[in-house]
């Protein structure tokens, strides 16, 4: 492992770090799903990796591993962890842009899992990827305490439910329709996109048994990653292209959806993105860790995308 | 408990068992959201109540406690996975109902979840549901040992997915498609109902360290039980009205899907589904407890349900 750690501290950059990782969690992503299958659920099983595998830049399995880093080596430790967060990652997304939701028929460039598949499978991926987070996450973490996988499932569980990712979804959709405070939009990006960058730099800890202050910063770090990342994606959906974005500008608008740019204009939204990612950088800084760097570089790359 | 045990024993019909369990298996379901919600996600935890207490007959939480009781008192202490799963099962009810799907604005004489909140609500609450149960698996059941806790999630994961009852859901979408033969049928069954009844049975055994052989058994058992069951779906499916049914009937038909009616005629299906409960019961009948009335009880309820 010496190499691999060797290799993640000479990172300059974040591409650095993304070209050093991504082949083992592409990979990993590959062999994530049971291949006994040779039957009519071939349709299911292709919609699912059609999602899974669609070229994303991995920020979940990243910050998954790199969180994991913080305080150890070998990463693949986490790796299951990564997978399944990604999966959660890949099927609220599948679910998101149904017609009846964000009504979205393009996903990185490319025909999103209703339009390729039809509704109903597209669902049905959407479940089973949910579920499959679950299983990976109790059969293949079997190198740890059963206690602490415990945790680690309870944890993602509370964090992509009702009080996480799928609140901040009901949350959002009704945003159109209620007060639009920065109270309420920070509610919805705690909950739509924090909570799960929480699930991915937690769960590493949770795991190896770090203390509960190294725990509260790190979910502190969550949270300010989670609102830097949401007002990027709001200054993007007004400034970027269909092409640029791989998905249809402009949505957040067109259905009158609480934004940074619709309460602050984006000059201001943009002097906010910069806030959060300090905040996060000094949570980092109160780590006693010296092996921060992948985390920051993932902070500014968040900070810094065009898509 | 010995009142609790007295009253299990003594149950001389279904309605016996039901009267008894039914108030302890309502009031655990009724309180297992977590009740810190009040704002915008209000109308989620409406659409998880509205599906989740429907005054369904609770055929998986009774499975699940009396197949506890085969060889323990204190059922109570399998109820968090009596109420995991009815969650999954609620789920995948909501999910099977949507126009995508199949299409049914009715279930148990009410409008389905999609024609009440509107679809992308209830896609949302499907989707709850799925992760609390997950949920509720990893937070409640902690005077367990965790090893046998990760043992359950597995097994709940696994037979609730690709490899069960979403796959099997995919099998019975495609099956009017494909080649309509027996064997496809008991492969959409197995996996669309049996599964779940699997875990319903097998959790607890799980749990209480019960033998491999038993564990056999109550497998087999699962299987029969599934077929069983929906055998009886198909048959009721085509004699019931909506009234009786409380959701529209001749669906099977209409989307020509794979049927033990249309493979066997209504008088054969009737004797394929006496000979399955008769396996049932043999099941039942291998295992060294002297508890197994309670389990004969729905047997014999789901043969002759009529709705």
């Amino acid at each position: 492992m010496n190499l691999a750690k060797l290799a993640v501290h000479k990172s300059q950059t974040f591409d650095d770090l993304y070209y050093f990782y991504s082949p083992f969690i592409e990979k990993a992503l590959e062999q994530s799903l049971p291949d006994q299958i040779n039957d009519a659920r071939n349709v299911l099983k292709e919609a699912v990796l059609y999602s899974l595998l669609n070229g994303g830049k991995r920020i979940r399995p990243l910050l998954t591993l790199t969180a994991h880093h913080l305080f150890h080596d070998n990463y693949m430790r986490v790796m299951p962890v990564a997978v399944a967060l990604e999966m959660i990652h890949a099927y609220s997304l599948i679910h998101d842009d149904l017609p009846s939701m964000d009504d979205d028929d393009f996903r990185r460039g490319k025909p999103s899992s209703h339009k390729q598949f039809g509704e109903d499978i597209a669902i049905l991926a959407g479940d089973t990827l949910n579920t499959l987070a679950f299983e990976t996450l109790s059969t293949q973490l079997d190198h740890f305490d059963a206690k602490d996988i415990v945790k680690v499932i309870q944890t993602v569980a509370k964090l992509s439910g009702i009080n996480g990712l799928v609140g901040g979804q009901v949350l959002d959709i009704n945003s159109a329709h209620e007060q639009q405070t920065l109270e309420a939009l920070k509610a919805i990006h705690s909950k739509k996109t924090a909570a799960l960058f929480e699930c991915c730099i937690v769960c590493p800890a949770l795991l190896e048994n770090e203390a509960t202050e190294v725990i509260t910063i790190l979910q502190q770090f969550s949270e300010h990653l989670g609102l830097l990342f949401q007002i990027v994606d709001d200054i993007l959906d007004v400034t970027e292209s269909k092409e640029t974005l791989g998905k249809t500008p402009n949505k957040d608008v067109e259905l009158n959806k609480l934004t940074y740019i619709k309460l602050f204009g984006l000059d201001k939204a943009k002097d906010l993105a910069k806030q959060e990612a300090l905040f996060a950088l000094k949570c980092l800084d109160q780590l006693d860790s010296k092996r921060t760097e992948p985390l920051k570089l993932i902070v500014g790359f968040i900070l810094n995308r065009t898509h």
